[in-house]
């Protein structure tokens, strides 16, 4: 019988793999994923049959492995941080019918962020992507201005790729009209990954040019403070 | 050197644990917790010091770990789910100073009820605590108001306690004041733990006798439908 894995690969260092994502990896008979994510668990995968494509391949890759499942066999389909936000849980269970389905959750970007900065989040949070690839960018827009009134502490996902220069900039012209320009703001970039950088700093201080593809970015609510160089959002104990 | 390690413990079982997680136990002298947290990982540190107490000891459980680490020790200080998210690196980084502190990051509970469920989260989300113990109630409510606003799929921690029956039932009322009676809801018990159990309905449907403590709930966005009996949260691919 074919089974499909949606292994959430967290930062995709074997450091960060939960033994649920190993075993499912190993239990595998092919590995299906984007093209970047498998180079980073290539040595957990060695001798496994890959299917890879790049960015944008999202639903070939969900075809392939509904396909091969169908076919008998047992097929991992790997997303970086947890599959189940902006990852591949979504499509496989939108497309795949009377075939097994094991979702394995993972860290998802704003904790492994979250990790390099001190804690950031603590408080009620919310993630939005500035993707407009598949959500129209006044929905987008909505959702900033939602996040940012309620005082939520925001990581803004994919803030920024070749054909949207401008969409992090806009956000944090919305973000900025409920929130102090010293809010502090934490800017990771490839976390607990080799090539990570991370950067505490403010809103009003914010360098765009720093910002990519590969960036987290965490934004304090109202309490949030800079202290020891860490960025701290207290919970309210009395301390 | 003393050192602090704030551990995520994700679900407590052993398959959800990282890598980094076991090894900052097994390099640790001393292990602090909540009770009930340290019994979901005995198996892990079998043999070191503990330091355990009930729930509301955490401020008492903080000043052991620093106190602990100036004295020379490595200690890892534990919290479930991710330790960024209503845990314990808040308290650590606020109380902490001339430490070394190394935080290491987890599954939080809405990604360990998700992968339960289906597909439920997927889009920008967040996350709200109704415990009101360190945030009063208005705050919590202005955050519910936001959050079914502005469409986000929203997970819900800490629903209900014995002091607190009813803050559940009064977000539900704040959220169906936005979102259809039958947007689909997630009830997930002990998440990938030991008496786990999982359940679908719909906002209208929702059994508040069934929530407790334990409990995490996801209420999808406007989006959001049951498929194969499993929720489902489109991205907006073309399918």
């Amino acid at each position: 019988m074919g089974k499909i894995y949606i292994v959430s690969i967290s930062s995709g260092s074997s450091s960060d793999l939960s033994k649920r994502a190993i075993d499912a990896l190993n239990e595998s008979d092919v590995i299906v994923g984007y093209k970047g994510y498998i180079d980073l668990i290539k040595n957990v995968i060695e001798g496994k049959e890959i299917y890879s494509n790049s960015m944008r391949g999202e639903i070939e890759r969900c075809s392939f492995a509904i396909s091969s499942a169908n076919e008998g066999k047992k097929v991992a389909i790997i997303s970086s941080g947890d599959a189940g936000l902006y990852g591949m849980a979504g499509p496989i269970f939108e497309m795949a019918d009377g075939i097994e389905i094991e979702y394995i959750p993972g860290i998802t970007a704003a904790f492994l962020a979250a990790s390099q900065l001190g804690a950031p989040i603590m408080h009620d949070m919310c993630t939005i992507s500035l993707s407009d690839l598949l959500t129209p960018f006044d929905v987008i827009e909505k959702r900033l201005k939602a996040a940012a009134e309620g005082d939520f502490v925001i990581a803004l996902y994919n803030p920024k790729s070749s054909g949207r220069q401008n969409h992090i900039e806009t956000a944090m012209d919305i973000i900025r009209l409920y929130r102090k320009d010293t809010t502090p703001v934490g800017i990771v970039k490839n976390a607990l990954r080799s090539g990570q950088n991370v950067k505490i700093t403010m809103i009003k201080d914010i360098d765009f040019d720093e910002i990519d593809m590969s960036t987290t970015i965490i934004i304090g609510n109202s309490q949030t403070y800079i202290k020891n160089g860490y960025m701290v959002t207290p919970r309210g104990y009395r301390i």
